[in-house]
């Protein structure tokens, strides 16, 4: 970070919106009308228009003693981008609202900006409005993102069909276990502030946590090899929880397989330094954003042509329940162990 | 409030978002895709999208100790569909994110989405989405509202001409003096809790605090009388500082006429209860959520067809400068007085 401390109220809100925004430069054909006005305007030219929100706040969803400001603009823009994907769309704008207590310098937000910047620009994405404010303690973030979608070819997650392949992209449980690394050392410095902190080799895990990627290489994939998942969702609290969605709303039953599941050897090996099962580290463990969505049987071949989707069982009838069957040749029911804030 | 109290934890997340969503039904043909997946989607059938989003804080924006929650509920839906009005656009959907402490339970988050959805249903907009989220301490909320135009009809700020004249609807500096009165009886309350507030004969500017309307009828005026403003926003920081904005935008000046400011008879006798001057508290206090425009002179006549709308003074060549002519013959320079968060 920059030596140099301004003051927000130096330059005031005005003047802080105007330093974060001078730079931007529209990517979307679509953005007519961008920061500066009441309200941002999109044409989407015969598209539709798919948004969402999310709201992040300091010590529940991010720790700045572990998280550079900058990954956390980029992942605040990412997890946003990562649900709109999951409807089978394309991002092409966001809105960010930042609370900042004056604890936060100009210079802090900064770089803040550079990361959700340089998220916009991976993902290109134009960032057209947001609001910015005082709050009296802690940094909050609001993020909305607006995609489009060629009429009706828009993907929910209650359209499964018995019999459907599930498929999971890329690897799971991986920011989990990188989580658990930095709480570790957290929790060392804070005790021995000298101590500097250990992440040796675990730059996978810990890159998974504070630098994810929207799987936008998987929605083209899908596009490209003509592919319509049946049902989709992105993976943001952990496999068991979002399947037990995905069956809930599609008023089907599941059967995972515990080999299946794709897990990462650099995961699995810091798993084990845990003494943690990697297994309900994918299960259980959140934030890893990847898609999860079903497909026909008869689009198998298809999907052989990606090596990152891996099959992880089929859609049952409701009345078979939800289970996983393990390496072991166990069969278990599937529980929610997802993230609840509200949980005691 | 009802006396029962369910605790947030006692229900979970998804059973907070599924008791607060139950009861929706969807108004707007544009509303596909609701409530209960990755995003929303909406098809506008050839209309422009128009999009703004606000970030509202306990202790910053709203004083919980004043402001009952079916109230604070109706005023965040409806400050942001005032953005949406003041780019001549309807807005259509909203997405309402949350962040709640333990403090507030069940019951306290239902009755403010029955402000939420009397808000909704008064100005016909769906609620398709959102966030809902533990925070460590108080209340945040960040609304999203999404509109539709016609293609190329909205407003914007920067586009009044040199001679235009200056309209304001409604009356100005309501919210402000109500604002003082709550706060007068709070510090009385505080120091005294036995004393009942006294808020007698103060209905007026105690509801433009806490029960703004946005323009709704103002837009649909203008469009019946087609009378296309040449630039537009709404009042939320006063007028001083948003007819600096509009002149700054437009790069041009302005001359405005105290006598000319619309204020209320209920709002002028409370200022005078707190020996302050009526014009400072229209000029300089937020909030009102009314119109700022600007019309081409020629359409002087259809303003007269409205008595919600007054000409407050006219669009200048920006080296005349922005002034203000007082009732007393005097001219000032106008200065920005808006709220600011970040000042000290």
């Amino acid at each position: 970070m920059s030596q140099e401390r301004t003051e927000i109220s130096q330059i005031g809100e005005f003047g802080l919106i105007e330093h974060l925004t001078k730079n931007i430069e529209i990517k979307q054909a679509s953005s007519i009308v961008g920061v500066g006005d009441d309200a941002a305007v999109i044409d989407h030219f015969g598209k539709q228009t798919v948004i969402s929100t999310d709201l992040l706040l300091e010590g529940v969803h991010f720790d700045l003693m572990y998280t550079p400001l900058k990954h956390l603009g980029y992942k605040s823009v990412v997890v946003n981008l990562s649900d709109i994907y999951a409807m089978n769309a394309t991002p092409t704008q966001i809105l960010m609202s930042v609370g900042l207590s004056n604890r936060f310098s100009v210079e802090a937000v900064t770089e803040f900006y550079e990361g959700v910047y340089a998220a916009c620009e991976k993902y290109g994405v134009d960032l057209i409005g947001g609001d910015t404010t005082a709050s009296q303690k802690g940094f909050m973030i609001s993020v909305t993102a607006i995609g489009e979608v060629a009429p009706d070819k828009y993907v929910k997650r209650n359209t499964a069909q018995k019999g459907d392949l599930i498929c999971v992209s890329g690897d799971l449980g991986g920011a989990y276990v990188g989580l658990l690394f930095l709480e570790r050392e957290k929790k060392i410095y804070l005790e021995s502030p000298g101590v500097q902190p250990d992440l040796e080799g675990e730059s996978y895990v810990v890159g998974r946590l504070l630098k994810p990627e929207a799987r936008k290489d998987i929605i083209e994939f899908l596009d490209d090899a003509e592919l319509h998942p049946t049902s989709m969702m992105d993976i943001s609290d952990g496999l068991s929880s979002e399947i037990l969605h995905l069956c809930r709303q599609s008023q089907l039953g599941c059967v995972l397989y515990e080999e299946k599941i794709p897990i990462a050897e650099a995961m699995r090996n810091a798993a084990f330094k845990f003494e943690i099962d990697p297994t309900a580290c994918a299960l259980s463990g959140g934030e890893d954003y990847e898609l999860l969505f079903t497909v026909s049987q008869a689009d198998y071949e298809k999907l052989l042509l990606n090596e990152q989707i891996s099959v992880v069982g089929y859609m049952t009838e409701p009345e078979q329940g939800t289970h996983i069957h393990t390496k072991g040749g166990n069969k278990h029911v599937i529980t929610a162990q997802g993230w609840n804030h509200y949980k005691k």
